[in-house]
């Protein structure tokens, strides 16, 4: 199977409580790409610029990720600085520049427009809008969003909201959309607003999913309590930048590696999400991301899920 | 088995944002009984002032709990008063009066020697010190504090840390006593101190155990990684006050009621925790956890248990 990621291609430059890191690969699509890459076949769409090196799309490409939706446009590369302090949820950006990711309009090569689900990372809702109405067919669409397209872009994004089957957002974002301090509210109104399932991220405390009765395609399979994964508890954060497309990565990816969307898988996936986002911050950039071993995720589903498990 | 708690009674006055209760019965050694009353005997330590009626102490009793540990002094009950915004997880003091609480000077009636567990809420280190001094036969000790012992009391504190099991306290406190922002760093320094086990409360999100190598007293049973259990979602808080104390009486009660201290009673018992605490928060001051049915508790427990598990 097949997911087709749409999002930002980027160089950061972090400083951490841990150290500091120049001009590393990141955004959103490259760090959920190297996540899904470990479960599935992934390409991507994304704009760089002319700092973007043959070694930079190494990176993806010794994953197996398919980079030929990678346009190359004459400027620079989407860069962002930020620095997180001892509170490492929260980063103070230093620096935003769009460069060519300003004027980014995605197109869909041929070759992907068989891909059987599609991850729209955090850009423009507008342009989110544009690429699902190109993908009418895929199996599932996952998307996320963050607190510049909720408060200032509510129309547009409105319009995404119906045609995703997963909203990944964070307790912020999610209770800012639901209208309501409270998560469980927040998260019904929501569902309301079209998404089939809605994923909130909760950092170091795992993730919860809110299903509605659209969640899986067969009735008998409702589930009507929220399901809720933990997060691994890390003696060493060194980078927290992509940890949320990471899990996202992870998540999604697991999905479409399975036969079938089945309550179970669903579940599987939160952990394998919270397995992904772990490894992702354990060094500055895609460093850990790109190099794992799959006995290394399997041995931290494993902890993962005794870390909750009652027998 | 008996649990012994030496700890506030008090009346509150609460403002939250689904309303206001003026002196409900509240108190850290109240709740905690009440939450264990439901899995085993209590027992209770307190001072109370003119103002605790007999309708007050009837509340405790109904439960079957001892409150002949309960003294009645000149003067009135300890009594606080706070207001929750839309954050609940942080209450703004509005008046604290000790009143008799000032000179509290637990006593230990003769009927209560023979207790076999211990729990020492959040009162002044040197009196929990001293408790647990005269009871050096019981076969598990747990305690409470605060930021305001950990910070202008360590030296008092430090003493009390080596007598307890478990310390439970919630994610700030865990990581001003642990000298950490990270969670798991602040949880490794705080087991150093003495503590068998180390309880993190994570409000919404749940709880954490960190083990220890003397955990438990068969090395067989050692736990090496941190187990974590959810909280329940709730789409309605009312009242916040005493869920921590809650916690730790569902907690603490389960454990008391189980033959043995195994990993896997301990697990149970940080769900049974988090069940107690979700009742406690449904209405002011202690209407809910006084009157509770233990079909309710075991369907919750069964809840929470699905909310996290895979098959």
């Amino acid at each position: 199977m097949s997911i087709l990621v749409v999002g930002s291609v980027a160089f950061d430059s972090i400083e951490t409580p841990a150290g500091r890191a120049e001009r590393c690969l990141g955004g959103a699509a490259t760090h959920f790409s190297l996540a899904a890459s470990y479960f599935t076949d992934v390409r991507i769409i994304a704009v760089v610029g002319e700092d973007f090196t043959e070694e930079n799309e190494a990176v993806l490409k010794r994953r197996g990720i398919d980079t030929r939706g990678i346009e190359h446009a004459p400027g620079k590369s989407f860069f962002w600085s930020g620095a997180y302090g001892s509170n490492l949820n929260e980063a103070q950006t230093r620096a935003t520049e769009l460069n060519v990711f300003e004027s980014f309009s995605p197109k869909i090569p041929a070759p992907y427009q068989d891909s059987e689900f599609l991850f729209l990372a955090n850009i423009d809702p507008v342009l989110q809008a544009d690429v699902r109405g190109k993908m009418p067919n895929v199996r599932m669409v996952c998307g996320d969003t963050m607190n510049y397209w909720i408060n200032g872009h509510a129309d547009n994004l409105a319009k995404v909201l119906p045609g995703l089957d997963a909203l990944l957002i964070n307790d912020t974002e999610a209770k800012m959309l639901g209208k309501d301090t409270n998560l469980v509210r927040a998260a019904r109104n929501v569902l309301e607003m079209g998404p089939r399932t809605l994923i909130v991220k909760h950092g170091e405390y795992g993730a919860s999913a809110f299903f509605s009765e659209k969640s899986f395609s067969s009735q008998e399979n409702h589930v009507a309590i929220p399901f809720r994964a933990p997060a691994m508890p890390l003696a060493e954060v060194v980078d927290p930048t992509g940890a949320g497309d990471s899990f996202a990565g992870g998540f999604f990816g697991y999905i479409a590696s399975q036969p079938d969307l089945t309550p179970a898988v669903f579940k599987k996936a939160l952990f394998y999400g919270g397995v992904m986002g772990s490894f992702a911050v354990e060094r500055f950039g895609t460093e850990r991301l790109a190099q794992l071993d799959p006995k290394e995720i399997e041995e931290r589903f494993e902890t993962l899920r005794q870390l909750s498990h009652l027998d």
